[in-house]
């Protein structure tokens, strides 16, 4: 697509898209209305929050708001407020997107998607044995996709319990609630660590581990050059960066809202733009 | 205010304010956001329609919706879904306005305010007797504004019987259902009549009554070039418009929901670009 066609003033035909986050972030709004803007497209996206979910999920559909991007804490607790859920969403029960067509809600996992299609483009064999630290939801996306891949040989790292050995168990990975002294070519971090907060400053992985593993993938994206990235660099490791993770999820909602699929100069021009704040 | 100052791009910060109507129109958002543009506001309006009422209020509560223009058929139905009715909405039992302070919302009635406005320009004695057709909710607020204005003498022309005695008795009125040989010098019309659609070529007054009359006044806003006003025109007559309700209440929704009050020149501007579609 080489043509710039002009964006429709707002109208009664404007369709809403909107994300619905405990603490918004600039990205979404940024890259979505960005990609409006330069492909001429009658939408506009808007960052929410809701101390409400099931009236936000009502309003949605009462007022026709095309589709929401569902972040922490509420990618569980939409699930039995919408209609549906497309499969890799029912099989990490959860959800990230949801599509309104007419009334009816799809629930989707962009994230699932988005982590597969970066582990191919690194060219991680799908046999590549991996650690993998985290049990929440995020890291139930990344499971399932590693899985579904392929990969048979894997450590779930998490303190909670209950959720890492379930998660293990699901796709019948090994759990351990602490690292000890394994390593594996693949690790990646799913937890908190390294993002912006009082978590700023950790290190995901200890130091042996990441010089032993060949590709480390860091989900954090506020800030993407966590700790553990930085070091990976440093080691001349491959990375794959959260940053990486929330364009390509953020694509693949576009996709789902609008039926287009925008050229890759123009998604690395909107990109670059939603950044640039 | 000479200034034009940069409007921030859409993101997390930015307040969406909204309308709901059956069938909405281009107006609004058109002059609504282009204010917000000129006058560099971190906000966004969209036209919405629904099919339920309660999830709409719903979520403009759940989604921190800044306000809502409430247009046919919604204007009496809102009521018990608010918290709260400011004096005019609450004397008249009908909302065209609605405003939310962290989620307690409160309803107005801007037709109201901007017919008594329009009056009192167009320099009409409060002791003048009128003749108005119609009983639905925009003649209850242009009675209101009448009786408000100090107005004593007035015929409510209405096939309606139940709503058009009790609109008459509610302000001391009189009730008519067909008009016969009355005149007045003023002559106010608040029915579909003339209105785009089956009635648009329907003259709202006979031409012995504009003839006898100082100012006709025609609520219809789309067109505003009815044929009462054509008539009124051609013969010579104060004439007030449609047109001017429709701005000068969104104006004062403008300044509800923004806290901010444009100057008149701006004002002009942003109604010539409204209708300029």
């Amino acid at each position: 697509m080489t043509t710039h066609p002009v964006k429709p003033p707002i109208g009664p035909a404007t369709r809403l898209c909107m994300s619905l986050a405990a603490r918004p972030g600039q990205f979404g709004s940024r890259f979505h209305n960005r990609l409006y803007e330069r492909l001429g497209l009658d939408f506009i996206y808007k960052a929410f929050t809701t101390t409400d979910l099931p009236a936000a999920l009502g309003g949605i559909r009462a007022l026709g708001i095309r589709g929401c991007a569902v972040s922490m804490p509420f990618k569980e607790a939409v699930i039995p407020l919408i209609d549906r859920l497309e499969g890799s969403a029912a099989a990490i029960d959860s959800v990230n997107t949801i599509v309104n067509d007419d009334g009816r809600l799809t629930g989707y996992n962009t994230d699932y998607s988005a982590v597969a299609q970066l582990l191919d483009r690194a060219g991680i064999a799908p046999e590549t044995p991996f650690l993998l630290r985290g049990s929440g939801g995020m890291a139930k996306a990344v499971v399932a996709a590693l899985r579904d891949r392929g990969h048979r040989q894997g450590t779930i790292i998490a303190r909670n319990r209950a959720t890492g050995q379930a998660l293990a168990d699901l796709y019948g990975f090994i759990w351990t609630p602490e690292l000890q002294t394994q390593t594996a070519p693949l690790i990646v971090n799913v937890t908190p660590l390294g993002m912006k907060g009082p978590e700023a400053a950790q290190l995901a992985f200890p130091e042996a581990a990441i010089v032993a593993a060949e590709t480390v993938f860091d989900v954090v994206a506020l800030p993407s050059d966590t700790p553990l990235m930085r070091a990976a660099g440093a080691l001349g490791k491959t990375c794959i960066s959260g940053a990486e993770v929330a364009v390509l999820q953020a694509l693949e909602q576009f996709v789902l809202y609008t039926g287009i699929r925008p050229d890759p100069e123009l998604v690395d021009e909107a990109t670059a733009f939603a950044r640039a704040t």
